[in-house]
């Protein structure tokens, strides 16, 4: 194993202090339990949190900003964070208007924050969960019942932050959170494996001609394993179950993200942006807006998600709002 | 080679072709010579010109857009783009207050852009040329006369590119984007190879406890190999020699920048950025500005560069300006 790293058990701690150190201006690092929160927040405004196991970032700490999240919460490297870290993060969050949780529906994941979520209502903060699960890949998996959250996370808490920072109430921001999530499906594909820090070695293994499609952002299995394809094939076969399971209507308008795992240049994404873009023009769908990048990562994994959300103007409105967290930012 | 391409000797012009319609708010593509022009140019600002070798994105066409480059010529992966290619797009890049070349010091850019801009020159369009020749590990190297161009690029690219958007004109352009070739040092690690897609194999191997100091963004030679080290140690190894050659008094103000090369994982890159910046204090100085991320890669390669640069009050002035490109965007 060969990463950038003292030591493998101090890696979330280390990077998010770094992480902390480069983005003073916005964010705030709380050391024990950890978590990061917001510098500038509004008072009044609905918290939004989320949080997750570490090596999917900038994912969540890297949305921690105007526009977007309050606080987040990194767990141990593909580990769910504790409700004694998760607890303290929504009482941050909190300005008075209630926290929305926006949980990724693993099972670890889902019962940490619903445990910390009651804990918080018995403090007398409202707390509202909005459970991503976009991913068309598998019904079940490895660590999930029913459907595993993915790449939709990054628009969900894109738009539920314009949303909060617009001044919506809480239930409000709750509801376009879970409306962003039933309009986006998400399918992934991995050409190699990543190396969890504390373990050493690489997650699974894949052949020098095999990739895996619809793999989990855990390096969890997915759908099958392929030979090697061209970056239209695997395109194609990444849209086929998002569109059937989506089933937009002729017309409708859509955002497109193709999502790198962290191992793959970033040309790589734009020849498969650029595959993605004719099928769903094919389809007769508009590609209203896009994103192209790495935005939710298996630590070095190579290979890419696709996203497809199905956009009303409203949610169109609020990606554009302005936006400032150390990933994402734009009009300020 | 797995990776997400079609024929491997297609891989810029689709990349470039996606990067099109991801990006059309701001770029038009011209395929054919292939550059990447800026949309929203002002009439009588002074035009910002560069390119060289694909397989460094988002460098350089990831920052045509306002506040930075007025267009960028992309090559073959690892090979200098051609004066048929630059003539044409410094002819875009002008709107009559002539145009700045920004090239980075390898022999085969430093002949193409010195003949494209004789060419321009004759059609009646000034070209000044901006040499950047930071890289501080090796004096000659495979493909120099002198230093290479690496990271420092980046940062000459966003300040002169801001001094042209503020009305500067030819020479002082041209005049501030040497000052920061001046004072910026970096220096590069990398802890595994890349491979060029024509190719098909990695351009060199390194076994599985060795990494290369002072690596070249094309996976050319460094200083040396050695066993591998913790993330502390290498950050280390980086610095002393950019501070032995920067030579930055105490009380300096700087900008750190960590750069990924394409297949690290960012939460590395903060370790990194951590430790930087903890041994740039301990030299008395002042981390100023900083900037964390893949912004001059080496495909998929992994490892970081890190560059110092010394900040006066003019250059952080033009650091912060505004600016909105693909890649690189804030203030608006």
């Amino acid at each position: 194993m060969k990463k950038l790293i003292n030591d493998p058990k101090a890696v979330v701690e280390e990077s998010v202090e770094g992480f902390g150190l480069a983005h003073a201006d916005l964010v705030t690092v709380h050391p024990d339990p950890l978590f990061v929160s917001r510098k500038d927040a509004k008072s009044g405004k609905v918290g939004l949190l989320s949080g997750g196991g570490s090596g999917h970032e900038p994912l969540h700490a890297g949305y921690v900003g105007f526009g977007m999240l309050d606080a987040a919460v990194p767990g141990a490297v593909f580990t769910s964070p504790t409700p004694e870290a998760i607890i303290p993060a929504t009482a941050a969050a909190n300005s008075g208007a209630g926290v929305v949780h926006i949980v990724k529906n693993y099972t670890g994941d889902v019962l940490n924050f619903e445990t910390a979520a009651e804990m918080a209502q018995a403090d007398g903060i409202e707390v509202r969960t909005v459970l991503v699960n976009d991913d068309v890949a598998v019904e079940d998996s490895l660590y999930t019942a029913g459907r595993r959250g993915v790449g939709g996370t990054v628009l969900v808490e894109k738009i539920a932050g314009a949303a909060a920072e617009r001044g919506d109430g809480l239930d409000a921001v709750a509801a376009i959170g879970r409306r962003v999530n039933d309009n986006v499906r998400t399918m992934g594909v991995a050409l190699s494996a990543c190396t969890v820090p504390h373990a050493g070695v690489p997650s699974f293994e894949l052949a020098d001609d095999e990739i895996e499609i619809g793999i989990g952002i855990h390096g969890e299995p997915g759908r099958h394993r392929i030979a090697m394809e061209n970056a239209d094939g695997i395109t194609d076969r990444l849209l086929e179950p998002i569109l059937a399971d989506l089933k937009p209507a002729s017309g409708d308008k859509v955002l497109l993200f193709v999502n790198g795992m962290g191992g793959t240049p970033s040309s790589e994404l734009y020849i498969v942006y650029r595959h993605a873009v004719k099928v769903l023009e094919a389809a007769n769908l508009v590609v209203e807006r896009s994103l192209v990048g790495n935005y939710i990562t298996s630590l070095e994994m190579q290979g890419c998600s696709i996203s497809v959300l199905r956009l009303d103007d409203e949610m169109t409105a609020l990606w554009d709002a302005p936006v400032h967290t150390p990933a994402l930012r734009w009009g300020m």
